[in-house]
């Protein structure tokens, strides 16, 4: 297979929690450090509330312009799921009980208790393909380049595994961090230097708090190692030269 | 002051490290929940790269859909912090040296220490608006209905409050948190009828583990205070009937 070097997705985060700040993200770092290492890359994500219209119109945008889209939330089994039916409406096809996903739950589950909750479960885009869920039994679904998870954070880590053999990704990003015992404007300018010697390079630069010291990260990130390795050795090369300390983290 | 009901506001989190998953954003919490105290909502969030382009076209439209954006990094010393640049050509204005900032930080550091990276930190779009910063001397700025931020999350903090006389907002929004014993699917349908009895609460349900059980948090919000109580002894009602444990989180 042919791999492309630029794969871009987006990632939608849906609930009303998120935005509240009750509840703090975290699917977008587990999402994008699982892309990273397939070789796609997040170029944007977006947090919307749990209005209908909204995730259509934030879906419908960002599968036209992204390789892949990963929705998060809004799967479940209550009145504020409308996830599916959304996507349902965004691709213009029937929302319905898919087939395989009711004999997944309706055996999952004790004879009995596969209630009228659960079973809202099982309604998705017509055609769906299922994620397979080992924690808790309920599927995600993919529908074209639409990846949809659930919201919670163990169950969507436990379900991208599955999902590893549907995206086809290009080149893994690398990337080497050199943290440093200094702060960000002694090695502006040097860095701004490096960065203009290597303009196909990602170079980032993050201050951090450690034991009550200040300090700065230093992030490359390319797809080659050898580009990683010659900008690394530009950077080893000035803070030398400036005599700072480099540190563990 | 007449204040609206409705204020809305847009968060804007400006960085490559938080798309890649390298950092870990916790800024939209700080920043929603902080605004939901004051009455403003947010109604969406996104993450974009380090892009001029990409800045410039985000701001331009979501400060025509919101009341207020709050954008956060990228106004740091180092190459990568263009943040303020993007601004001023969103605005059109221009990108120049800002004479009260460039004094506070002139006063901020020691004799010899005012450097080329930290002076970077005084170019802002012209007639900015200073945001202070009791933390690290540097200061944001605010243009029009957009405030932008630093990115390092405890610095953000020190300088929200001396946002506070610049927002205007609607009614705080209140909420009231309902955490049962149960399974999500064991209160769908009734909690979707309290929804329908009571349109314009925003009723969310939010499972949760804890102690190595399930439960789910019922969350009911609204301006209105009579509104959740009404709302409460509706699901307190269905709750009592089912026989579900209450249990404090």
């Amino acid at each position: 297979m042919t791999k492309n070097t630029k794969v871009n997705a987006a990632i939608l985060i849906i609930g009303n929690e998120i935005l509240s700040g009750r509840t703090q993200d975290t699917n977008t770092g587990t999402i994008a450090l699982w892309l990273n290492s397939i070789g796609v890359k997040v170029n944007e994500v977006r947090i919307i509330p749990d209005i209908e219209d909204t995730i259509i119109d934030t879906v419908n945008y960002l599968r036209k312009v992204n390789e892949y889209v990963f929705t998060t939330g809004g799967i479940g089994p209550t009145h504020d799921d409308i996830t599916a039916q959304s996507i349902s409406r965004a691709f213009n096809v029937e929302y319905e009980i898919h087939q395989e996903a009711f004999k997944i739950l309706e055996a999952y589950y004790e004879v009995g208790e596969f209630n009228e909750g659960r079973q809202k479960m099982v309604w998705m885009p017509r055609n769906a393909n299922l994620i397979l869920n080992p924690t808790s039994g309920a599927p995600g679904f993919n529908i074209e380049n639409i990846f949809c998870l659930p919201g919670v954070p163990s169950i969507l880590k436990s379900m991208l595994g599955g999902l590893r053999n549907k995206i086809v990704g290009g080149k893994p990003i690398l990337s080497h961090t050199i943290s440093l015992k200094t702060v960000e404007s002694e090695i502006a300018k040097s860095l701004s230097d490096v960065q203009d010697n290597n303009k196909d390079i990602e170079i980032g630069s993050y201050p951090f708090f450690q034991a009550g010291k200040l300090g700065v990260s230093i992030v490359i990130r390319s797809e080659e190692q050898t580009k990683i390795n010659k900008c690394s050795q530009e950077i080893l090369k000035f803070i030398d030269e400036k005599k700072i300390e480099i540190v563990k983290r």
